[in-house]
């Protein structure tokens, strides 16, 4: 299980494709107060999209072409800080570490008015062939866009 | 803004097409502590799919099929008692009023410890011609399920 | 069941609180591909909660003092266009209708690519003495802050 | 970054705490059709809820109590089957492995019609006191409820 980005990556340093501030909304906290863990990882998947759009790569016609798919494989957080309703955060989304099939982005959630890391995370995503459903190279257009 | 079913009949009778009994979530409640109002209606929205099932009617097929369509254009509750986490609940999916190219469904959710009513509501489905994208007449064999 | 805001208020006029753009993401679809109407009340009380804060009134604080409460006793949304993943859209809180202890807000979603609106709806939310559990009068901060 | 359990345990093998089967919802897929990622461990928070009730742990009266809080500090999850709506699965909860501190659930998601593990996960929980926040040993009745 060894993950592409190291904790000290995820967490100081590493070059970012896309950055998203937000609020921690009314409905995203649980019964004791606090977000409710999944809630962060939605958090990495609308930066991520952000990222997608401002790099140029069309997911919504992706998915209407089907000629590829980008399926998530794996996804991981570690939560350092409690998040309450009231905070705003800002989520980092990290430069993917490239291989052949396959794509890993990193993410930083940091508490804008503490100045300090509420999470950390990554997210393994594989390149699909959709006429036949098996692992492909990712296309140059992707891979420029994201590196 | 006349509604098909008025709150007495919300409130006390009608006959019911399916029951769900659920737990409040964990993740259901919001940063007051109380169940976030838009959860209500993915409450409902939950037991209408039971009761889908349970009458025979197969949505997935349906959708994946395209022959008609049954959007929603209209969906309203009111909110009687707080519910909180730790708290279970009934779900009632009353009879639908069918019109002759939309039908309302109506719903009761009853707080199972109290006995008292917590939320009623109703949501208004419109049957569309899933090639020309015009209401047509609800077919007879979804009448059938839904009466 | 007569509501503050009739259709064509809600439609085509009021002034406006605040106001929200917003992509429809992701997760906010369902398996028809169309947003799941519940989101769209979601999105209401991310507006809401944005049009307070621009007021003046700090929820949170709120809600930890303890004094007043608001919660919510009714909703209803119409949705008049289906949104997809990719749209954008705008959502307006509409200037709220002031009752002595309670007060009815208004909300317009519109497509921003078509300039058309989407779906449209309204929340009554009264006004509880966060010690007797009662009904109370309007505070005049909230008052003024609303108007 | 070494887990508490492996790949193998996770799919194969231990014993399991809880088990809750439930429906892929019409609302847990997002834009490409397929459960959006953040859900699996919705439904890994879900099971886990039960699970905790089952062995008498009444997580409401111990939030309200706040002698001991139990927040997850990592959550993980691998997703080997793509899942649809109209799809049934089975969330086990197998038993946690129990440190001094802090606790590591399992999880394993099998799609029920076609008997294949679609998802695996693990969550880690440390104990903290609730006066002192600081990291606490596990309480006897939880470690004896966990085990």
């Amino acid at each position: 299980m060894k993950r592409a980005f190291s904790v000290d990556e995820l967490k100081q340093t590493a070059p970012r494709l896309a950055v998203e501030r937000r609020a921690v909304r009314f409905q995203d906290v649980d019964a004791a107060g606090i977000v409710f863990y999944p809630r962060v990882l939605e958090y990495f998947s609308d930066a991520y999209m952000i990222a997608l759009k401002e790099r140029g790569i069309d997911l919504p016609a992706m998915i209407a072409g089907g000629t590829i798919k980008l399926p998530l494989v794996h996804a991981e957080a570690d939560y350092l800080l409690p998040l309450r309703f009231g905070d705003t955060v800002e989520v980092e989304v990290l430069a993917p570490k490239l291989g052949d099939t396959s794509f890993t982005v990193g993410y930083r959630v940091t508490m804008t008015t503490a100045g300090r890391v509420a999470a950390i995370g990554q997210t393994v995503h594989v390149c699909i062939d959709g006429a036949r459903f098996t692992p492909c190279p990712l296309p140059d257009d992707l891979r420029s866009a994201l590196a």
